[in-house]
């Protein structure tokens, strides 16, 4: 397992993609040079970047959640930008796959999907040990998938996205929040609003997680990010239940739902081994 | 291209697995004398089957359409009622993917989705020129992704399937009568609760296509299926204009939505193709 040297976190600008570029250069900077280190002696520099993307090119196509990224050369830019010859860009959702593959809790797993359940959704497909990619390099998208006829507009544009009905960020906006904790509280305490838009997240999910079972009937599905951490009774525990209540029995017995490992660094220390793993030659597949 | 030279068709039992193996056996030898052809003279007895099932050992696990397979030895059981050393058997769905890579819509496809939209919904996912059978081998089983928070019960005991809202079989139920064609030709002639059916229909198979074309983004998805046949305008078209309006724009350009080529007999077609590629050793995958 990796161990997190240096680190800096910053609010992503709201200001468009060279900003976006500049505060990264910028935090990489500092996190090195808070262990005094230089880009000099770095091995492999990696950046987990929403998606859909095109990870070869280094292209950010469409970012539901980030203003500016579209069509965006992030990769070329930020290796422009910080002076390395190539920067290993890719999905953060498959990062973290492959750093729940490598050292978490997909370990010895050829086959499984990895989900996060944060400000948005996604997720990443692993087939034989290699990973999904597609035509379009847009497999795994799975937070993209409709899940209700109707639904309030997604970032992505569609509706009935599992993520524009489960995700933190509109779980938060359906209670006109700014937190998706407070309206978990809310519910908690009773309030009925609150409790409304927690069971529709809750079906959301439990849709995804049958269709997932049935329809792709996965060994395992890893359920990473910061609102299922937060919130394993309404996020893992109603898929755990949905699948046993309505997959089909054969997939229901052959399928392991399982939490993260990684925990809140899994997309750091899932680019760090993904850096590695590029590095060391190893591709669409890795071990 | 395979021609059919000898053909017996006969409505299923609805009376138990043993009697469908009857009416199979039946139906096999009176098709064979037809021709004056015996099954000594067959290089390989195909059955394509409802699933999920276990292909290799010729179980059906549940067929949520017919009466009394519930993890039944078909296989076996028409292989002994025959006198044939083997079955091939597979899912019906397998077979007319495996029948449209080699002889219809898909061929040269490596990374296609088939989707059936008939009595029931079903397909199959090839990726890398592989069937993708999952750990249960309900991979594929995509009648079965839930695309609706709620709506009737579906034949396999769980919601919002697609295949509940949107196969030949629920639209009719939905109207209350005992064929889809009658439901969509009331809509046309403008009666409103058969418009909501069929709007319902189109928004469920929408979805489905949306969510296929962002979550596992094929290059081609091939759409057969009597309901498809017959009602294109229905089904296809919505699916296509689903994904343009609605997914991911670099997986909507990657993806072509294109009819199947084996029409009606693609379960036969599918079966003979299959039986013969599995006669020449060539099993997870064709050519």
């Amino acid at each position: 397992m990796p161990r997190i040297i240096g680190r800096d976190e910053r609010v992503t600008p709201r200001s468009g993609a060279e900003d976006i570029v500049a505060a990264i250069a910028e935090s990489t900077r500092a996190s090195l040079a808070a262990v005094n280190a230089s880009l000099g002696e770095i091995a492999a520099v990696a950046c987990s970047a929403p998606g859909p993307l095109d990870h070869r090119g280094g292209i950010v196509h469409e970012a539901p959640n980030v203003v500016g990224f579209i069509d965006y050369p992030l990769g070329p830019r930020l290796a422009e930008e910080l002076g390395v010859a190539a920067i290993y860009l890719d999905r953060d959702t498959i990062m973290a796959a492959v750093g729940e593959a490598v050292a978490g809790a997909a370990r010895g797993a050829r086959n499984f999907i990895y989900v996060t359940i944060s400000t948005g959704i996604g997720g990443a497909i692993v087939i034989d040990g290699r990973l999904l990619r597609g035509a379009a390099n847009t497999a795994g998208e799975i937070g993209h998938f409709p899940v209700a006829l109707e639904g309030p507009r997604c970032g992505c544009g569609s509706y009935g996205c599992v993520e524009s009905l489960a995700a933190g960020r509109f779980v938060a906006e359906a209670y006109g929040v700014d937190d998706a904790a407070r309206v978990y509280a809310a519910a908690a305490a009773g309030d009925e609003a609150a409790e409304r838009i927690v069971t529709r997240a809750e079906k959301a999910l439990g849709n995804l997680a049958v269709g997932l079972a049935n329809a792709l009937s996965p060994a395992l599905i890893v359920i990473g990010g910061s609102v299922a951490e937060h919130e394993p009774s309404h996020t893992l525990e109603p898929m755990r239940r949905a699948i046993a209540d309505r997959a089909f029995k054969v997939a229901a017995a052959a399928v392991k739902i399982v939490p993260a490992a990684l925990g809140r660094d899994v997309g750091m220390l899932g680019a760090v081994i993904y850096g590695r793993e590029r590095v060391a030659g190893r591709d669409e597949w890795f071990r």
